[in-house]
């Protein structure tokens, strides 16, 4: 009732897509037909998972992946397919374990080391512990209470936020920020809770930014923090050995794919879609972002099947690190700088391969009222919002460069339970879920090519 | 921008609710908060599927799980627990078994009865194959053609649906009509390739409609159907044997599961909440419809929890037979006319435990415009919309007593893969999901009891 109420009103108010609406809804009807009945991004995602898990910049793993991808965007018929080469520093996880020692008790931690910490000696560290719930309260603690000590950050996340990205935002700065404020106090290592919505043994890695000083760092899952912080209070004499090894990696040289369907009408100006190709060393990657790369080739192979020509070129990238040092971006940024391209929009997907839930927008206020208008379209399909908001970690170095960004969203439910874990893996993708996003994603770069490619950038 | 500029008119066209709105709003925020901190729910499904699954009516789970459910109800707090005792015709499921014969192979099908379908001879029965798309395929077939041999119906379900409940609604007539159809055709038995969105070797049940001519006839899974389908093409001669051990019973006595919070201002007007507490023979019935009887369940507990006395009395019902005669909601609406119960409203919750999606009401048009008043105040939780359409098999009898009806939707991604089969099992659920729908319930439930049950019934 509502609904119809206003439509007239809002079909004035949202301008131009409206009056195109029969064909691009027809359009987006076969995109997403098309999408539905092909299990490419499936058989990418599995094999990606199966054969590539762990694709940390540096890895022969992450270059596997990107060699499986050159190969099949050549043959879903990209025109151009080609790395762009760069170096970066690096670092490379070998194992992580951690102990409680607490009177006659030795009790073994499901842990996992942060990146990039620096490794133990051999033997390890064993130290007491100081609990703390946040850097606030690292903060007031006198230093000589930290001071040679493994200081433990369990806070947990706050279950009661609906969007568990902002759960995991909520807590997340004891993983980020903690180890270099920690060591600036004199502490030997750090601990941290697991960031996560899943209350169970899997550790959750993640990045944490160091200053100058760096000391090893780790994340425990949410029951053995739990236990370490029972013994600590029956036992305050309770000390932890932790070890890590790991080492730095001056330089590698390593790649972000490029893929290309060439426009019909301005081929010199792009809209760029991806995902990042790395993963954590500790997971498949499923969702974190293999979901991501397997949706952005399939955008290109739909493009293809359904024989539709864009009038810009759509390049599909595949970012290397966007975990560790988000050198792939960067370098990407650089490159399009340097080579002066015309980027009419750029897509990430980088949110998981669960049920299509939205689009955020990072740009200037005419580019999101274009968007928006769009809304209509994608709403039968499961497109709930687009609204404003950060869109990508990858494509955000462009954004100094006036790209207006795109971020596909998804269902968060599930996200949060296995992000940076062993469990994000591929029996944890739904194949309709995968593929919806897929539809979502084409269908909004083939209204943007279509309507708005040729305002920009003139 | 826009959500923001048409607010104000929004608020004075939709009424009274929005006047309320603060209060209202922090209430709903707390129930969310107990909902998400609670896991009674989630430990109540486990439960559910480890001790009873295959809970048809008339078996012995179907019961412990009713006792189960009245012990947890009187620990929650409930004012008063019953059974509602009636009898029915039922139906019991021993095996299933099919086998292709194609040549010198011997081809064993993933097959499951459905029900009610009558035993075969012990020997079981083999036959020659018709394959059949659809119900209208077989009317035109000559009779002699069909007479003695098995029909199999082979429509897939439309995966390009978007809704997964259209895709199969649009394939299911075959299993609802295609059995009876094929007696009076003269037919020996059915096969249905299963109605599903999964694509693997797990048969799927569910009923089958007859008139007075019953025929032995089963489901098996999509892969099966396609191996029968490509035996039959390469030869015709390809003959199935099917055997089913089954038996009807002429009567069992059996309960719906009630229980009540008392109204503090119209205890003898009811809000009615329920799921049905029986499953298929071969599934834990993880999502179908043990989710809807712990969210129900759940509902209960968090009015205790936070001490909201409503106004009216909730009365959790657990119906029993949804599957098979739907019995359950017959007798129960019997009751409810017999005792002239006045209902302001009953909400079934039957469409799996995911993550949340909407409201479904059937009722005239003022209830509609009150219900649909309180979507701003549910949107931030995941409820995107409150539409007129059917809501639940079991509160469907009290239509005719003009009960205003409710459903609970969720994203329906997931569940046509697992429905009515084995792999409809507690792993299928997500935590949090699963207690998002106790949260939507209870605060749709706590709005129509705070706002609209004094307007009803007077």
């Amino acid at each position: 009732m509502r609904t119809l109420f206003f439509l007239p009103l809002f079909a004035v108010l949202t301008g131009s897509a409206l009056f195109t609406q029969n064909t691009d809804e027809e359009i987006i009807r076969k995109i997403f037909d098309d999408a539905l009945l092909h299990e490419d991004a499936l058989t990418n995602l599995e094999w990606l998972c199966s054969n590539a898990p762990g694709r940390m910049v540096g890895s022969s793993e992450s270059e596997k992946a990107l060699a499986w991808f050159a190969g099949y965007l050549k043959k879903a018929g990209a025109d151009t397919v080609f790395m762009q080469t760069y170096t970066t520093p690096a670092w490379k996880h070998i194992s992580s374990a951690a102990r409680i020692f607490s009177g006659d008790e030795e009790v073994r931690m499901r842990t996992v080391a942060l990146g990039p910490s620096p490794a133990t000696p051999a033997s390890g560290i064993t130290a007491g512990v100081i609990e703390v719930k946040g850097l606030d309260e690292l903060k007031q603690l006198p230093e000589e209470l930290v001071d040679g000590k493994i200081v433990f950050f369990n806070r947990p996340v706050d279950y009661t936020r609906i969007n568990t990205f902002r759960a995991y935002g909520g807590a997340v700065d004891q993983r980020i920020h903690g180890p270099a404020l920690a060591a600036a106090q004199g502490a030997a290592a750090v601990l941290v809770r697991s960031v996560t919505t899943a209350y169970d043994t899997i550790p959750h890695t993640g990045t944490t930014k160091f200053d100058s000083l760096r000391i090893p760092c780790a994340a425990i899952s949410q029951v053995d923090a739990d236990i370490l912080s029972g013994k600590l209070k029956s036992s305050p004499q309770t000390r932890v050995w932790l070890k890590i090894e790991s080492m730095d990696i001056n330089s590698v040289t390593t790649h972000n794919l490029v893929a290309d369907l060439r426009g019909t009408v301005h081929p010199e100006k792009y809209i760029i879609v991806g995902g990042h190709i790395d993963s954590w060393f500790n997971t498949p990657g499923a969702h974190d972002d293999g979901a991501g790369c397997v949706q952005s080739v399939d955008l290109l192979r739909i493009f293809r099947s359904l024989d539709l020509k864009p009038k810009n070129t759509i390049r599909v990238v595949l970012f290397m690190d966007e975990e560790l040092y988000q050198s792939g971006g960067k370098a990407w940024a650089e490159y399009v700088k340097e080579n002066d391209l015309k980027i009419v929009a750029a897509l990430e997907a980088d949110a998981g391969g669960f049920a299509p839930d939205g689009f955020t927008v990072d740009a200037d206020s005419l580019f999101f009222s274009q968007v928006v208008a769009y809304k209509p379209l994608l709403e039968p399909y499961g497109i709930h919002f687009i609204r404003k908001g950060g869109s990508g970690v990858d494509i955000f170095p462009m954004k100094q460069l006036n790209v207006p960004l795109l971020g596909y969203r998804t269902g968060t439910q599930r996200y949060m339970d296995i992000h940076h874990s062993a469990a994000d893996s591929f029996d944890k993708v739904n194949k309709r879920e995968l593929l919806l996003g897929s539809g979502c994603m084409a269908s909004l770069i083939y209204l943007i090519d279509r309507n708005m490619g040729d305002k920009q950038l003139q």
